[in-house]
């Protein structure tokens, strides 16, 4: 009998939480464990720190704790490596796929990793060190070499045999490659069509034109156009265009949602924590917050001296001090809104570099039109409570401190790209303090013009 | 001879943005086209207007072109029935699986979609309408119903003979659910399983516990655990436990990079586009931006209130007035960080509503943390420049501000949540809003009180 109810769930979680259990109510949690579903388990692991998952673990069966250290993060993954101990792991180790094997590495300390890649068996340290042998962030690194041997002028139903021989050893029988002689790519066949065709067919005859990427790819972009076409797996070439390894469809997932986290973090004005949040300790979530809110703050220092500038026009008309966190707040969200936009189009390639010119003319007319209904909302409201004439700096004031900052918010992202540097980081943050310090110079200078001050 | 090399494709892609073409240069494009990648292709419609869009689609082959529209997002391909005319499209509406074929349908005017129902023939509109029977959101709305018939006491051959004949009407064959005679689920079995077992095996040995998911269950988050468990395909149940469909991984894949790009959008303060950027007229921009800074322009008045009631203050000592935007800012990306990360932890199930209390403990540590750095480091460059007291002040606002910001940052999501709201939408810009206002009443007393004004 499984147990589903949430309330039951909650009660074995909360029970798991105490960290100073009996012997007997542990061997009971144990059992009680059994029951429990694979992805409440993994879910409870996700919730809790790592001390904890790492006794949650402990209690579960050995094929079962595999699997569930199998799902985990790689930098969570590491976490419980130094909780549980390096013996405790290797079987662990051993039972993730190559490309899993060197994600988790790459988290690791050069001497646990040495020590687990150790205790791997000659044909596993094999398969490994092609997977290491390739730049970190390439489709290489995150491929598996372990592909089938398939030729054109082999039958429908050599291949099938094939597979059927050799499944326990390939990453996967449903996306076959094939090669010619020297290894050359030449066309690809799904076990599906194979399923489709007649035993004595060769397989030149029912394999299709393969879609592809190179090892030395960028894996991010690689992942998102592969999972957009709907494919199972996509076949690795080297420059020489020989297969070398296949790239499956969940490591590719695995890479975009990491890439993704790390955008949202960034956009947020902070590093991503590539683990779940309650499994990081607090001194973490302050590391990785702490540096951009320093850059910011430090970056703010500019609208102070800005104000300083204008400290005269201030004193004569302190009015005017009323609306600076409406106008700075205003720009910033108009600015971040553009950026937000810009960002994500450019993570999912709806947007190249050499399409700055189209998003600058597009945004700037976006924001003109922003500018225009909250300006005209800003003279009305302002005008009535303030008068006319503050009415008019407001205003004018909204429209163009709008269509900055949509300009400027739309256009940054793309030159953070093009100079290397990651867009999202360009972004939101750096965006508010820019449109803060420009508009308050837009805002003064009108002021000043038609207040006569 | 495939056309691979950038700066020709972009030549191309130029060429086709020319809006009145000679019939001559069309089919030239026409045979250049043939030479181009789907996936460049795909990239092509996907970085133009509609219009262009569906002219480069009458260009390709029928069975070129229904693969580039099923690729499309439904937003999108609504809009090329729009641009193309219900009849051309007739053809791509037959291919599109059925979930598919409904998410396309709640994109289009309903006329337009019955008239496309209509031309299906019997067998599609039969399992397009039980898709359709199931409410949006759900997982019966995004899976497909054409699933095997298969038996525990079937024999491994049995089962791969089945495969095989009813490949063409299968979603998949790789993920085989076994059901009772009552269609009652009670396991799974992969292909690659039944590869790996003997030909007289029954099904009963080799099948494992199926991991599955009700029709009624909601979608993104069925689709998230579903993607980070590395399964293909999903078994849908009914409340009785029958199997109705199956969920596979590339609709689970489209459902989270959807529901991603809303909360990007969202965080950012505005509404998902959901058709690439610049396919999306501007008129559309400025809707899906329009709303929320309508709505953060007007809560940002109460700023302008709360800074009218310390405006005798303000007039006394225009120094204080200098540092509103840093203040403020500082606050709103304190706050931007905290909730952000909450949100997406959120999104990934790895925080729930009831552990409000376990991230307000967290995040009031953190903001506590980051206030004091911040805060020390303002009272000294305050102090130096403006004098002790404005350093007292200056500090002692950051150390507060931080910590409020942080605990409102983090809790504001999952409260959004626990009231049913988007945890999104009650981000970042709202958080700013509200830090900007309680910020500066903090501000001013510890103003008041250490200046004596």
């Amino acid at each position: 009998m499984k147990i589903n109810d949430p309330e039951q769930l909650y009660e074995l979680e909360r029970r798991l939480e105490d960290h100073d259990p009996e012997i007997e109510e542990l061997s009971e949690l144990q059992e009680q464990l059994k029951h429990v579903r694979l992805k409440d388990i993994i879910a409870m692991i996700e919730r809790t720190d790592v001390t904890n998952g790492a006794k949650i673990l402990r209690l579960l069966s050995p094929e079962r704790s595999a699997v569930v250290f199998d799902v985990l993060d790689p930098a969570h993954q590491a976490d419980m490596v130094t909780a549980l101990g390096d013996e405790a792991v290797v079987g662990f180790f051993d039972a993730l796929g190559a490309e899993d094997r060197v994600a988790l590495l790459d988290e690791l300390p050069p001497e646990v990793a040495a020590r687990l890649m150790h205790e791997l068996d000659e044909d596993d340290q094999r398969v490994t060190n092609v997977v290491l042998g390739y730049e970190k962030g390439t489709v290489g690194r995150t491929m598996s070499p372990e592909v089938p041997l398939v030729t054109p002028e082999m039958t429908v139903k050599e291949v099938v045999d094939n597979l059927r021989e050799n499944v326990d050893s390939l990453e996967t029988i449903y996306t076959v490659p094939v090669t010619d002689a020297h290894r050359t790519l030449v066309g690809i066949v799904s076990l599906r069509r194979l399923f489709q065709s007649k035993a004595n067919q060769p397989v030149s005859e029912v394999m299709r034109e393969a879609q592809y990427a190179y090892a030395s790819d960028e894996a991010e972009d690689t992942a998102r156009w592969f999972l957009s076409s709907n494919l199972l797996a996509l076949p690795v070439v080297d420059n020489e265009h020989h297969l070398v390894g296949i790239f499956t469809y969940d490591e590719a997932h695995d890479i975009v949602e990491e890439a993704d986290s790390e955008d949202t973090a960034r956009l947020g004005a902070s590093e991503s924590l590539k683990r779940p949040y309650l499994s990081t300790p607090v001194q973490a979530l302050v590391k990785s917050r702490i540096v951009w809110l320093l850059v910011l703050a430090v970056s703010a220092i500019l609208t102070v001296q800005v104000l300083g500038i204008f400290e005269d026009t201030l004193e004569k008309a302190v009015v005017l001090s009323l609306f600076i966190p409406l106008l700075t707040g205003t720009g910033g969200n108009t600015g971040n809104q553009a950026a937000t936009t810009v960002t994500r189009a450019l993570a999912l390639n709806d947007v190249r570099n050499r399409d700055v010119a189209k998003v600058a003319w597009r945004e700037m007319r976006v924001g003109m039109l922003l500018g225009a209904v909250l300006g005209s909302l800003g003279f009305v409201l302002a005008g009535l409570v303030f008068g006319q004439s503050v009415g008019i700096v407001i205003g004018l004031t909204l429209l163009l401190v709008c269509t900055m900052a949509a300009t400027v918010g739309g256009v940054m992202p793309i030159i953070a790209k093009t100079i290397g540097a990651d867009p999202a980081v360009f972004s939101n943050p750096f965006i508010s303090t820019f449109c803060d310090a420009t508009g308050l110079i837009i805002y003064f200078f009108i002021a000043k013009a038609v207040l006569g001050i």
